[in-house]
């Protein structure tokens, strides 16, 4: 039987989502607390891969298993069995057994928070980009939209990126201030090249403190060239926020 | 020359605000933070102070000096002196002689956070109280319409509290549902018992969850007797939000 997990995770103390030499991985401590709960060794599959640092608040993984499991006390085992770590799994569901958590996507979904403050965060530490310099919101996500639709996105792809081509789909992308300290960005589509949308709000933030206009963010997507965009935007604001099946 | 602090903390790492013989307090990162860019001894002076684990949004504290001060730059030195504690300096503001943090306050303002959730916060360790079993904002918000007023709060006093009196006027309380997973307290009082919020919280899910009817609150408040009330809900859920002065 193939069975979903819907899990949250602080990504501050992990390598990320995937197994690592130099550190603890969150898909590891998944494994080991599922292989102790179901007493035989258990692989995780997860939708995406998420950087050191890097935080989900719906991350979907499946997997398989012969013994007879009641979901809701798997559950609980699950969410005692990885303490200390800060990994919780909302739910578990069977899936059909043909279900994929990678494959099946239709849509991901990523939120990006800036703290636009003056002063450093204290309580959201880890938790947002800290951008102390004034921005402009509106501006970015006017720029922002440049960026929608299909496009050869190898100006926003990390150097290390494995994907095989550089041309992706971005569905949408929304950029507004929450407060008059907070900048949150929505962005979605199928898949995101590595690094990039961290990429993206790195190279609007250039159009939000005025050092761009948004016709450079254009120029910048048309270059092709990593060198052309912004700076790549720190892990600890990037939240992977859902993932879309079919 | 007289000035006030707006300070936010992560009251995690400290055993509270004031100094204690056990632990770090926040007090004392930011004495010895002044005293270092003031280049002389230098005494913080709280509005309130808070418990182990309690944290702060918008602390108010004051403290003299003789030296020339450029609230902007002293901002910057404070913040980067305290690194690495999850403490941030709002703002330095001057103040007149007069002025005293503590005794000037005509109301404070306390946040409580519930995540009441099946599944343990993940991203929130720490920063909530997690309660698993369903509550019903709506009637915790209704009882405690009955603690509103100047009444004898012995029931949610602890035993350690200092105050000479258990009388205070509560201004007010309101308890609502932010999400489907978050329910939210927002008291406002000018002084509080120690412990007096966490108690009257702790009370309030006693109706919230079923086990009480709304008017055993009034009974519970009556008795003037700290065992008539509910348990003391956990300082990771509790923030001081603001104070204000005439």
């Amino acid at each position: 039987m193939r069975y979903k997990l819907l899990i949250e995770y602080d990504g501050t103390p992990f390598v990320g989502w995937q197994r690592q030499k130099d550190g603890i991985a969150v898909q590891e401590v998944l494994e080991k607390a599922l292989t102790v709960a179901l007493r035989k060794e258990t692989t995780v599959f997860g939708s995406g891969r998420t950087d050191t640092g890097v935080h989900a608040l719906g991350q979907v993984a499946h997997f398989d298993t012969e013994s007879a499991i009641d979901c809701f006390r798997l559950r609980e085992s699950l969410n005692a069995l990885v303490r200390p770590y800060p990994i919780s799994i909302h739910q578990i569901d069977l899936a059909s057994d043909t279900f994929h958590a990678r494959f099946d996507a239709c849509e991901r979904t990523y939120l990006y928070r800036i703290a636009n403050t003056i002063y450093p965060p204290a309580l959201e530490t880890n938790r947002v980009w800290w951008y102390k310099y004034p921005l402009d919101a509106d501006k970015m996500n006017e720029a922002a939209q440049i960026l929608v639709g299909k496009h050869d996105f190898s100006t926003f792809r990390a150097s290390e990126c494995q994907a095989k081509s550089p041309i992706k789909t971005l569905n949408s992308i929304h950029i507004y201030r929450t407060s008059d300290d907070h900048i949150e960005m929505i962005v979605k589509a199928r898949s995101f090249l590595h690094h990039q949308v961290r990429n993206m709000i790195g190279t609007l933030v250039n159009v939000g403190c005025g050092k761009w206009e948004i016709n450079d963010v254009r120029t910048a997507l048309e270059a092709k060239d990593r060198r052309a965009g912004g700076q790549t935007a720190p892990a600890q604001g990037l939240y992977f926020v859902k993932v879309d099946y079919q």
